[in-house]
């Protein structure tokens, strides 16, 4: 195989820590890490490893990503900003003949006339349109690749190969116990995403169904989260596993729940209300800006909080249904991460860490071979085994809880 | 005495509003409209009434406005505009030997170390520094005589004349119904200044302790309003009643609460908690804004707003000690407007009809000399019997409910 070249696109909380862990592997030959601020490019790849490079790119449109990839001859692009660029960047990398992975997939639109029942666009539907083409061409898009979605989708193909013989539903489960010093409000992770998925329609997969929608915040639960971070209130978020998940593994039901507690529930309800998550420009003080711009340049960023923040956050895959023995069986297989870890280990926060080490060891895999094919597909269209292997690998291990 | 000649500066919500109430009355000989925008002051004097005329103004600085008094021969200055403006156009009406009446006193200033437990500059103290200079040249600055100052002050003075034989606490208490149809979220007044009065440190007065300051929102309590409007959460705000009332009213304790309801304070939480009520420019997607700018230019603007409205807004004055009998008394003495009533009568919404009226009677009042003073005085400093019955004439009864 040809020595992997990565355009790490991105340099960000979750793209900076993706150096930081690849730093410590050898599988690669080079890794451009470019942003649109080359300053923050450079600094995330000032780790003294002459195997990283700096560029600035705007990667808004497919031609400037083609170009960089022609230029630094990349064999991966890794997409690691924010989802509005995943289009661009998909196509750019496409065109230029390299794989592509990323960790979030292209936006939804809401049904137009029935926005919190029906499904409109929904997420990835753009990338999947163009997967004859990536097969044609032989290329691999693996989408949906950070930690959730990701390693949530890769305990799900887990749970299905090795634990379960029927599935009625696979519940991802998402919650922390992380607190920032010094802050009335710190989101330890990016407010402008979170404001997309938590107030899109909920997506839901039901397998008579098919998929549907509903109200944000619907279905309130209490879920139990192992490891000391107890009891979370977790409610229906839109996310890649619910439209990644049943395309590959046979489930009754996909859900999504994301444990955000009451606080953070209430701030996204009242920026809601007073139209602060919009993304349109509006006129304020002579100049025009997208409110949620605005919103996200008052509060800290999330990537420097790391020294300020203690607790865990824990990622996971819940699935209900019977075992290899017919017996009705419930486990949670999940991943946490301790901040204090994090920031000795890699001077990275738990949240970003916990995302980009999953590119990382894919990237391993698929310069290894363990993983291979083309087309547009999902974590969980792979072998699950390797992947849960180098993690452990990696000095992060995962678990299973059985109920 | 001579003919009274008004120069009414702000041809806003209010102004306007004052315009078409003065219009039915025939106590003064000319008022003429000020405003900084020149067409603003020809639409709000033009009532088809010949004693109305209309001027550009910039109220900035006090030469301008002294040389507008000497221009029109005006014995009376009536200020409507934002309280940023109050110094220039008391120190303009001095300088030009005219009377002066405002709706809201000089800003304050939080005391630079403990802003949320002792009182800096106060609102007012700028003015009553000045009193001496306005006794000395037998002229009158009647400050605080809108709705909130001025009636809630009336009432204070008018229960410790008629009603109680000792008070031992005098709370303002402001509470509304108001709902705006089609808006998930519409203030009826500016989010701008609400932002501004809510947020500065609430003052409070004690008889023992004198005036000193808390956390924004504190001692929440829900008080029930009359006419239907019912039961509200009223919180501390800093307001000019609580320094004005114990300079003429002995009261053991004066407070202002303000009825936001649960809604609304969450909503001011939450904007000040992530930061989007600050007035210092953030740089968000490209371009530098006030984060407050973008939360007002994101909401409908109130002015543009009562032919959509509906409900009442009711102002008061409640006072608990011991009637003039010794025994223990507590009332709410109270001016409720209904936003379809104001709207029909006078094309102007319920909240700044409210404030508008009672400036009109005051000149009215000073013209028949019912009321006459100098220096620098509250309304609680007049008799306030011939106030409420000139209200009652205007066509807008008051009320007292005993509890």
């Amino acid at each position: 195989m040809e020595p992997m070249r990565v355009l790490l696109l991105g340099a960000g909380g979750v793209g900076s820590a993706a150096v930081a862990i690849a730093a410590r592997r050898d599988f690669f030959e080079q890794v451009v890490v470019a942003d649109y601020d080359p300053g923050r490019a450079a600094r995330a790849a000032a780790v003294g490893d002459a195997r990283f490079s700096a560029v600035g790119l705007d990667a808004s449109t497919p031609g400037a990503v083609a170009a960089a990839c022609r230029e630094h001859r990349v064999t991966h692009v890794l997409n690691a900003v924010d989802p509005r660029f995943v289009m661009p960047i998909f196509e750019g990398a496409f065109a230029a003949g390299a794989h592509y992975l990323d960790l979030a997939m292209s936006l939804s639109r809401p049904h137009p006339t029935e926005p919190y029942r029906r499904v409109g666009v929904k997420l990835g539907d753009e990338q999947f349109a163009a997967a004859d083409r990536w097969v044609g061409a032989n290329r691999l898009a693996l989408v949906g690749i950070g930690v959730e979605p990701g390693l949530s989708d890769v305990f799900a193909r887990y749970a299905a190969d090795r634990l379960f013989g029927r599935i009625d539903e696979i519940g991802v489960r998402d919650g922390a116990n992380l607190v920032v010093d010094g802050y009335d409000f710190a989101p330890s992770f990016s407010i402008w995403t979170t404001i997309e998925e938590c107030l899109n329609p909920p997506v839901i997969y039901e397998h008579d169904r098919g998929w549907y929608t509903t109200e944000p915040f619907s279905e309130p639960e209490v879920f139990e989260f192992p490891d000391g971070i107890g009891r979370v209130e977790c409610v229906n978020v839109e996310h890649e596993e619910v439209v990644l998940i049943p395309r590959w593994v046979n489930s009754g039901r996909v859900t999504f729940k994301y444990g955000l507690g009451r606080e953070f529930i209430d701030v996204l309800r009242t920026l809601h209300k007073l139209g602060l998550d919009g993304t349109r420009p509006v006129r304020a003080g002579g100049v025009e800006v997208a409110p949620r711009d605005v919103v996200a340049a008052c509060l800290p960023d999330p990537a420097t909080l790391g020294d300020r923040m203690y607790g865990k956050t824990c990622a996971g895959t819940w699935v209900r249904g019977a075992g290899k023995d017919g017996a009705a069986r419930e486990s949670y297989l999940y991943h946490v991460v301790d901040n204090a870890w994090s920031m000795r280990e890699y001077g990275h926060q738990a949240v970003v860490w916990q995302t980009a080490v999953n590119p990382v060891i894919a990237l391993e895999l698929l310069a290894e071979g363990a993983w291979r094919g083309s087309g547009v597909l999902g974590p969980e269209a792979f072998d699950p085994q390797p992947f849960l292997d180098k993690l452990v690998e990696y000095g992060t291990p995962w678990g299973i809880t059985n109920r």
